[in-house]
């Protein structure tokens, strides 16, 4: 990691976690207590930090943009506490701790993520109204519920969920690495997209710039996808906090299809068409270019 | 019924019926069938049908917040849907049908609820498009955010899983009914409010006039729950399409604390309180008055 987005990361990280601390309510009701939990996981921030990414290249300072930044990882949060319930990918630990059902019941942990999904987007309308309404609100939610939503993060999870303990298998190979591409677009690409793009509306970017950074967004959202899997193949449980469960569960992913070492040209091959969409953006662009770099970095 | 509010359901009505076809996906794809099964199944549509009577009263066309009204029905109709999960009520039928995850299994169920309610969003969103944002959709979606998210619904379902199975029965009867008012201010109150304030919101209308409205909204929704209950309790199948569960769960309900009797009054008690909040607005509230004293008269 370079000395620069290491400094970013870091920075913004820290008020990115104190902005979700005031954001969240502070009770001690059990429900409350579940939106912390998996709020405060230790989660990578990545989202977030795309959305005060994207406003700064585009001129508007990242404190303007925080609001959204914390509805961005609420909403990935809440894609994670469902995911793992039993009736989908049944998972027992994430990031090294026991899943958000395991500690609270399934009826709180589906509710948990019901409340921070439905958060995210007054804290979207509180941002809107922090910038005086000088930004395109209708603009920011249609292109945040297009990447959450079926069109996106739901539908990918739909398809995964559709294609698990090998029920791809059956399929021809060109129809195994369509349906992988749509998996990796929707689940992953599509909510990646979504956080950098916000960030650039409420900055009231042009349109040419918006489309840039969401192309970046979305080769990094493939790249990280592809780096996740193979992450989850060749081990590393530390940084996983869990066993990876791919193999033992036949999921359709990219080292699944093309092996491991094409896996990695993947990845890296994303990333270099990631960070050439941001050179009309010139040296403002670094921090940009680094996160994708890291993408890849982290797998090695 | 009276005559005046048979024609307005019957017209609002289709046209929210044909709005809904129209907003949701048409696919053969298993997560789209679900979201349509639910919507799809016989509901009253009284959410959708406030948005538009709080609009026309404040003097918008109904037909100017039809996205807005799906949107809400949307709501209701997922909150529907992960309330009858196993791991919250447990139902197996709603209006005489299996419900949702019964018929396309609990993981589809789940994310069929979390896309309606992400879509139901960005219906929102379009709504303010159509208006070309003459109307202030940050406060629309603080509004429905509340209403629907933990300070309202979601809070609501909490409360009433943690005191299911008869964990209620322990408390003091002070408690009792606190916990009561709460439950049915947020399970229903908090919703059927924002309904009817959304419309509101969309047609520019001016606090004061806002504030009766969510008035009303609310008495009606305490008045709704107070008869929901009475009927899970005197039965009548028909209307309900299933049989009450109340008793059998142990249920915290209004006649399970007060009695048939007073709930009668209590609920006929509320309709009035409601009808009183709308006397400035003169004759043209003729239709959400029959629409006050039609929540009672329907469970003799």
């Amino acid at each position: 990691m370079t000395p620069l987005l290491k400094s970013f990361l870091e920075k913004w990280g820290k008020e990115v976690d104190a902005s979700l601390r005031r954001a969240l309510p502070q009770s001690s009701a059990t429900i409350h207590k579940a939106m912390r939990y998996s709020i405060f996981a230790g989660g990578k921030r990545l989202r977030p930090i795309l959305v005060i990414a994207g406003a700064e290249i585009c001129g508007l300072p990242g404190k303007k943009v925080l609001p959204t930044a914390c509805a961005l990882e609420m909403i990935h949060t809440y894609s994670l506490i469902h995911d793992d319930l039993p009736a989908m990918d049944n998972d027992d630990l994430r990031r090294g701790r026991p899943t958000n059902h395991k500690v609270f019941g399934e009826g709180i942990a589906i509710l948990a993520g019901d409340s921070l999904l439905t958060f995210a987007f007054d804290l979207i309308a509180k941002n809107a109204k922090l910038l005086r309404n000088r930004c395109p609100l209708g603009d920011i939610l249609h292109s945040v519920a297009e990447g959450a939503g079926f069109p996106g993060m739901i539908g990918g999870q739909v398809l995964d969920l559709e294609m698990g303990e090998g029920q791809w298998q059956s399929r021809k190979r060109a129809e195994q690495i369509e349906i992988l591409r749509k998996i990796h677009e929707r689940k992953t690409a599509a909510l990646i997209q979504a956080s950098i793009a916000a960030g650039a509306y409420l900055a009231n970017a042009k349109r040419t710039q918006i489309k840039r950074l969401q192309e970046y967004g979305k080769k990094i959202g493939l790249a990280f996808q592809v780096a996740d899997d193979i992450l989850d193949r060749v081990g590393n449980k530390e940084l996983l906090g869990k066993k990876g469960s791919d193999l033992v569960n036949q999921k359709l992913t990219y080292p699944a299809l093309f092996g491991i070492e094409s896996s990695y040209q993947k990845a890296t091959q994303l990333t270099e068409e990631a960070k050439r969409c941001l050179n009309p953006f010139g040296p403002k662009s670094n921090v940009l270019k680094d996160l994708a770099d890291y993408i890849v970095e982290r797998t090695y």
